[in-house]
């Protein structure tokens, strides 16, 4: 067992999700597997934890290298629970997802799959949050696991900076016409909703939320958006820091 | 009626909390209101929008120049909806808050406040979260309420950047000792969560997430910690990019 692999998995579309079996598929020559992934779908779920609820665990598998337990919570709750409560040792790897549908651009912040990633990354753990530009449950990840094994050979070989975690997506594509993979910056934009607005049999409003990427930038060659749009797997390092460095000296002026 | 701004005001504490109303204390003389806020507790809430569940709305009250209804849905979904489909034009201005608790240094992440201010900060409209670090029902709000007014008089004087957002927060200190505001950085470090492990009467198990803040850069006098610390309140700029991009051209090297 001397110098195995641990590597920990979750993602945000649940412990039936295929795009997680697709990713224990991916990383499983590369080390013991331990899932921490949530019971039920929690898309668009970001990084919110449980402060109101408790948290509760149940095994849902366990064999010779692969590990399975659901989490009643969020991703980022899960991946809090397998490192500080559930792993007996720091894992090499994290790994979220594989996501059904795009966390490309702004929807990075939305996303309960890098929520997950990020999460891990604060801990110093080499992370990587992996999605396909397709929402279907039948969504085929095929590309994604042949060409996601490389970026996870990569970080193992050669680890990411500190608390740097990756956002790859992948497009929709035949592997023909795939481009392999480029390295970009988050896209700038915004997501414009349009509500759904309907009246439930009982003669109350509601509304489902759906709407359009406005992208600001959509002729920068530097963009994931503009990389999934030419058939690129886009790869982009993501660190938290909220901070606008450039406005700070303008406010340091308006509050002396 | 010509020239009275109109605000927009969420927050993650909920329809009920005392915070909000102390909010719309401060910011009443500027012009009218529109609250939208989640119609329960939303702490820890994120960026996270409702996929799975549609959203439902509330009147709740409404008086000359103060409109207040309750979404059934996330701070993010409150903001969406508001802008998308219940004001019938732009707000001049967005406020988040009060919140009961400190959004200093990584919080801002897991900061259901913080994501509605973000969200709004998104569609090109001068937005501000407030937070107190006090997590009590009874928090006293007076400093906030009276000195947070310099923070809207100056936004609303002199804007802020294209998509930045300002996180403000509050010391619990005597207003004797209160040192003013200190424009600061997002302080780098990460919550180390202990999980209270309990089992329930009918011997099943469960955790409540706690933990403590692991503060990597304590005596970085640039750093909302050190500021709250030392008795300021913390004006830190946001804006999300989550691109990292120092680690770009390293990994454009790996990926040739």
């Amino acid at each position: 067992m001397k110098g195995k692999k641990l590597i920990l998995i979750s993602n945000d579309d649940g412990i039936d999700a295929s795009g997680l079996k697709s990713l224990i598929e991916m990383v499983k020559p590369f080390g013991d597997i331990y899932v921490v992934a949530p019971e039920q779908g929690q898309s668009g779920m970001s990084h919110s934890i449980s402060l109101l609820e408790p948290l509760r665990t149940k095994k849902v598998h366990s064999s010779d290298g692969v590990e399975i337990v659901s989490v009643k919570g969020t991703p980022v709750d899960c991946v809090k629970l397998a490192l500080n409560q559930l792993l007996s040792r720091k894992p090499d790897l994290m790994v979220s997802g594989i996501n059904h549908g795009s966390n490309s651009a702004i929807s990075v912040i939305y996303s309960g799959t890098m929520g997950a990633a990020i999460e891990s990354s604060l801990y110093g753990i080499p992370s990587i949050g992996f999605s396909v530009l397709d929402h279907k449950k039948t969504a085929d990840f095929s590309i994604a696991i042949k060409y996601g094994r490389k970026v996870v050979e990569d970080v193992l070989k050669n680890g990411l900076p500190e608390q740097v975690a990756l956002n790859v997506n992948f497009p929709i594509v035949f592997e023909a016409d795939f481009k392999g993979f480029k390295i970009c910056k988050q896209t700038t934009g915004v997501w414009k909703e349009e509500f759904d607005k309907r009246i439930d049999p009982y003669g109350g409003d509601y509304y489902w939320l759906t709407g359009d990427f406005n992208n600001f930038e959509p002729n920068n060659e530097e963009s994931d958006e503009w990389a999934l749009n030419h058939n690129y797997a886009s790869i982009v390092p993501v660190k938290i820091d909220f901070t606008e460095y450039k406005t700070i000296n303008e406010l340091k002026k308006r509050y002396k």
